[in-house]
């Protein structure tokens, strides 16, 4: 009930007060892993904060991993934030996109450290979306096994899912993050400033995993995206910077309480299990990640409510609220068995049961197997 | 002192008994880390005992990961011991050798785990040398972000060192064991019988470790290894399961004091930094892992007695017991600046700063830089 307050208050000054006022406050949310708990900071121009960034750095060497989109818009500004601290700095620029998540594109990373004879005490920052967060944190994870690593994340989807949490890897041809590490960053830093330069494409996908963690943990939250939809869409920095705000807070808690994903992090897949088998079926990069967990969540509200599990109205209101946030909501039409085969190789699925996070209510999510017959329905149903 | 008389009673029952009643009995040693605490069985025919695999398995899966020398000679009785278990099985078969330690071979593994639909509760066995181990603990680092997984090391050099505190990784041509993970095992059970198939010069290559483990924290085991290096040339079980025995105590407790390696771990690489430039400058697998490290032991003496650190006396008696071991003493000629060039990416160095594991006495070993001079004198004195 705090929470819905809280975010009462904030969307109240966001109507009240001038855009700057609000801005020029940063927000932090700790994740807590004891030993290795972390800050995410959250506001306006972090990207240029010494500050923020001087504590972490332990070695003589800074490594700015980020992509070819990205570097233009921002690699200079964040190595003159890091200038003052001294250090040699790398800059790696790997293709962009989701296509490019594989273990070629890892090794660049590899290939460049060691021919500049980074060492162990070198940290990396990730600067970019999810597969730049996801690529240089398995990186990280892995050079030396194991170096210091920053989360910059430069994606609306980044900042309020994949830099938070630990989770690592790359694709493998026969599914998503197959291979990868839980390995937890020393702060992340998410700018909202930045996400004006995102493509309108890109801000929906962020918007579908704010619309999942209100789904699966916050009625209040899910009631506020519901009446900020549209501000959300026009890019209201305000708006975003409450949304990633409470993302983080509701994620934080989740993987402090179970960070290697043994029970309750499960939930944060919503939507997951199917969009997944659309991002592995139609060939990574086709959708965006967040573009086929949008339409994954319709999909298993869809199969929720017919377990009997959801209401047909709050199903409703998902669809209704995904769509407003220029999310697909019909399924590519891949077939009943390619679609089941793909969520087979699942990390969620054991001994060859699919494991579905589904929905009893707005804000309660659980996990569970369901029978085909009703798996086939919603499948059918969907395209 | 405790270890000595250990020690001198072992040697002692196995002159004074037949080899059969010692190698009855098995022996446990607790590698101690809290919650990743694991037992290294040590014994005589332990690949058949099922009841020592039985604890570790949950899932319904259990994949083998083998090599092409070791699967004809172990897997199908590691297979009948597995199968009273009820799982599935699967038999994943590498190619052999240290030039296959890379990115290619480790996705050999992926692939099939994929194909097989290995999920998230697969326990992978590494069943061979440090290679198959190394690798197949990376693998189990990182599929599906962490899977169980148990070493059944089948030779000398992974009983007594790689199988045991969790260093996991894999080779890059610029850097050995360059990509990886700190990742511990569900357990290590060595299966003293299995080392009569071992070639020669594999088993020479296990002695070096052995030889290093008395060098730098137990004069006494060093000693014993001095008066008992000709019965261990010889493939005396007896004798071997002693050097596997002291050999396991003594990592296994500089790895439950500093699992990382941010300090103390740093001595078990003794030898390992001219052994790495040794195996990267000739190309992987020309010399045997062990057999660089035979040499780097000799040189890291050599630096020491150059430095006033170690006296001649013991410098001699490394080299000697290290040749009578039938191990390369000579290194071969790189050239210093080459030799320089290939330390400088060593995990151990920092800013371009080489780190030296040296000898203080026999027994007792530190970390530090040298003056390049004296490296200099060394590589010149070595070749």
């Amino acid at each position: 009930m705090r929470a819905s307050t809280d975010l009462r208050a904030h969307a109240w000054r966001a109507h009240r007060q001038p855009p700057c006022v609000i801005m020029s406050s940063m927000i932090t949310v700790t994740v807590d892993l004891g030993q290795r708990a972390y800050p995410i900071h959250i506001g306006p121009a972090l990207i240029d904060r010494t500050d923020l960034f001087a504590p972490h750095m332990r070695g003589g060497t800074i490594a700015i991993v980020t992509n070819e989109t990205v570097a233009p818009l921002y690699a200079d500004r964040l190595e003159a934030a890091l200038a003052p601290l001294g250090k040699s700095l790398i800059r790696i620029v790997l293709p962009d996109g989701e296509v490019h998540k594989h273990w070629e594109t890892l090794n660049l990373i590899f290939d460049r450290l060691l021919r500049e004879r980074a060492d162990r005490k070198t940290t990396l920052i990730a600067l970019g979306g999810g597969v730049v967060g996801d690529m240089t944190g398995f990186a990280a994870a892995s050079y030396m096994r194991g170096v210091p690593f920053i989360q910059v994340p430069t994606t609306l989807l980044a900042q309020v899912d994949s830099s938070v949490g630990g989770k690592t890897g790359i694709n493998h041809p026969l599914g998503k993050n197959m291979i990868g590490a839980f390995y937890q960053p020393q702060a992340v830093i998410a700018d909202t400033s930045v996400l004006r330069s995102l493509p309108e494409r890109e801000l929906a996908a962020g918007l579908a995993e704010v619309i999942k963690t209100g789904a699966i943990a916050d009625h209040s939250f899910f009631s506020w995206i519901e009446s900020n939809i549209e501000t959300l869409t026009q890019y209201d920095e305000a708006a975003l910077a409450i949304a990633v705000r409470r993302s983080c807070e509701i994620k934080a808690k989740v993987v402090g309480e179970d960070e290697r994903e043994s029970g309750l992090r499960a939930i944060l897949n919503f939507g997951h299990t199917f969009g997944h088998a659309i991002e592995a079926g139609l060939g990574y990069g086709e959708w965006l990640h967040g573009e086929a967990v949008g339409c994954g969540m319709v999909m298993a509200a869809d199969l929720s409510a017919r377990l009997g599990l959801l209401s047909e109205n709050a199903r409703g209101r998902l669809l209704k609220v995904t769509r407003e946030a220029h999310l697909p909501t019909r399924a590519p039409a891949l077939g009943d068995d390619r679609y089941i085969d793909l969520m087979r190789v699942d990390k969620k699925a054991e001994g060859g049961e699919i494991k579905f996070v589904l929905l009893k209510q707005i804000g309660e999510a659980v996990v569970s197997t369901v029978p085909e017959a009703d798996l086939r329905a919603t499948l059918a149903a969907a395209v």
